[in-house]
């Protein structure tokens, strides 16, 4: 259980629209009245934003995937902390661009087999997942011409390529059968009205009404 | 087995000396034909030190303890990877000023009873041990005076006073026990050079001849 709030994430491959997906769901709840924080990861809180240029600035290869995969589980532990279990236990709706679906997938995918490692620290050091996440779908060759368009910043992981946009495509669609009950695949290859309205639909059907308002 | 080379660690309350005879032994070892690298904790790498700022400047609450258990961690698995496992693996002597007893005194004692949380991380993602480690046992009191007349930058630690420093004393004692058969604990309330020569007597009992000569 999380709190009285709800806690949703947005997952998928770079270029797939979830930043402007989680974007749109804040307006649209917050417009129904609920009480919404809008989050991101690595990152959403000051410590874990500190942790994020530590790991994502200078050589790619200054860490190696086990101690990336500590730093990152650091980041997230200060965001829950921080962040995430307040806005919960306040009863708001926290909505994260990302959350610990993309480490279990990039650390495993990208830096060698680590998903046992990252799903034991998961457990050890976070606990909390989302009540519902979106993993939104799309063509890989797609989602990279629109990643690539974009004036990228500090999104290394978007240099790995196509073949690796696959991979996570793939990835992102097992993991959202192996979390089942949690995840709802949506397909992002539509006009951005036409996916926001779905994921508009779903989110609502499973949050109910706005904390402090009594159903009709 | 920590590679060819042998593996020293120093622990001990603040102002016991510990440093001080971290650097003689590294000087008497050399003197006598071994290749050593001096290090210390937190930090001992590139890496190890960005994430000994993050975790040591601003306020001491910034983290919890469990952030801080991770980012120790973190760092501590980078001070492994970059310093004191190539330095094994080619034979030589590493001496560190603190390492993990250290986190499992401090975070266990300072900062809530995470110990068991301290030792299952240890076992995950570190795993190496020293061959042998030297407890500098010293009284709480002349230890903190010692410390306090230093010029101190950024150890806070030392902030939390006498009390602190009885409790620590006693838990490095307890800690010699269970690892009995690396720790040594040596009188610190002398002078320099009588601990110093203790201190080089057992490690040479324990190193045997330098690395490339052959036994009388």
């Amino acid at each position: 259980m999380n709190g009285r709030g709800k806690f949703i994430s947005f997952e998928g491959i770079d270029g797939s629209g979830k930043s402007t997906q989680a974007r749109a769901l804040a307006d649209h709840l917050r417009g129904a009245g609920h009480e919404v924080v809008l989050t991101r990861e690595p990152g959403g809180s000051p410590g874990a934003e500190e942790i994020r240029r530590l790991v994502l600035e200078g050589d790619p290869d200054r860490w190696s995937a086990e101690t990336e995969i500590l730093l990152f589980t650091a980041a997230r532990r200060d965001h829950v902390e921080k962040t995430i279990r307040p806005a919960l236990e306040a009863g708001k709706v926290v909505i994260t661009d990302r959350f610990a679906d993309s480490t279990r997938l990039y650390q495993g995918i990208t830096r060698g087999d680590l998903r046992g490692l990252v799903d034991r620290l998961h457990e050890m050091m976070i606990g909390v997942e989302p009540d519902l996440t979106f993993v939104i779908d799309m063509d890989p060759g797609t989602g990279l011409s629109r990643a690539l368009g974009r004036q990228g910043t500090e999104e290394r992981f978007e240099a790995f390529g196509e073949e690796l946009q696959v991979k996570m495509r793939a990835g992102f669609l097992d993991l959202a059968r192996q979390f089942a009950d949690r995840c709802v695949v949506i397909d992002g290859g539509r006009a951005i009205e036409a996916v926001a309205a779905d994921v508009a639909r779903t989110a609502e059907a499973r949050l109910g009404a706005p904390e402090g308002t009594e159903p009709r």
